[in-house]
This record gives C-alpha cells, structure tokens and sequence, in this order.
C-alpha cells in the first residue's frame, strides 16, 4: 500500500482567525486538486465504491485517455486525497480515509465572528 | 446590494452516487475559485470581519496591487463566494450568507457507501 503525505490531512479552517501563507497555500493547493470536473468525478465514483477501483476502470468511466486520467490520479494523490496499491500490473485507487471529512473541517466556522 | 447567482448554492455531495456531468463542472468551479492562496485568504479575511470589508483594505492586507487584487475578488463573486455593496467610490465586500457551510455540504458522506 503506497500512500501520500498528505495536506489534506492538515485543513485549518479557512474561516479562522489570522490564517498564516503557509496554511493558506496548503489550502488553495487541496482546492485547486479538485478543481477540475475529472478530478470531482474520481473522488466521486472511489467514494461510491466499496472496494479500490482498478486505473483501468476509472480510465473506461472517465473516457479519458490512459496519461489523462494518470496525469489527473496524480494530482489527487499528491493532495492525500487518495491511496493506491499495486496489484499485479494494475494499480488501484480508493479514497483516503477520511479525506473528505478533513476537506469539510476547512469551512468549519468555529473560527470566524 | 449587487449579488451573483451563485455555483457555491448548488453544491451537490462529492460523494453522491451518478453524480452528473453538469454537477462535477460546478463543483470543479466552486474549488477552482478557493484553489488559490490569495483568494483564501480574501475568504479568510471577509469570515473574520464582522463588518464589510472596504476593497482599498482587502488590497492593504494581501500586498498585491489593485488590479490583482480585483481579479482575485472577482473570481470569488463569480463563484458566489462574496457580496459587493458600493460606498461611495469604494466597494464593500462580504462573505456570501451560508457561502462557507454550502461548501461543507459538498464533502458530507451521506450518499457514500
């Protein structure tokens, strides 16, 4: 099981008090990971999956081509939004656990007014 | 009061099963406009004010010039993320009411496995 340092892990609250560049570029770099419409349909269908999901599967539901959909697990990957593990030639992907719920924690509003 | 319709209103769950096409390009644009370390920290700043925030004073906070600094604020309104009042000759900004926990829905898990 390979796995990612992962930002995600680390959402500050956007809305809390005196937020440092540091903890801000660490959060624009967890949006940016998903903003892009493929990158919010992989974490959708791994979140929909009870088990890891082979890359060829994510490439057949994408309708990407095969560097596309690697370029854009990458990109998720290198946010910690993911895990992935070798299984014979194929890799699969699942959600890191957890993920989303660190992604919620960065809108909670205990640090604002 | 000038307003936007806003993506940030519409936020399915990531994690909601057949999730549409349309709805992964809208939650795409929705973390494409946080994916920026000024912009969080415009978001940042506007979730800490209990008062809206003069434009001449977002730009004072984030060191960046005027122009840079519209552009940033646009890319926010555009998302629904902000509410600008005019003052006079300045514009006022506030965090969109809501705008923070219609985000946090997108990441709840109650459509996931």
């Amino acid at each position: 099981m390979l796995t990612t340092e992962a930002p995600v892990a680390c959402c500050t609250p956007v809305a809390a008090p005196r937020i440092t560049d540091g903890e801000a570029r660490t959060l624009a770099s967890v949006f940016k990971a998903l903003g892009d419409q493929h990158r919010v349909r992989i974490v959708s269908l791994l979140a929909n999956s009870p088990e890891p999901v082979c890359v060829c599967d994510v490439t057949a539901v994408l309708g990407l081509s095969q560097g596309t959909t690697s370029f854009h697990l990458k990109k998720l990957m290198d946010a910690g939004f993911l895990r992935r593990e070798q299984r014979g030639v194929w890799a699969y992907y699942s959600l890191a656990p957890d993920a989303l719920r660190s992604v919620a924690r960065a809108f909670e509003e205990e640090g604002s007014r």
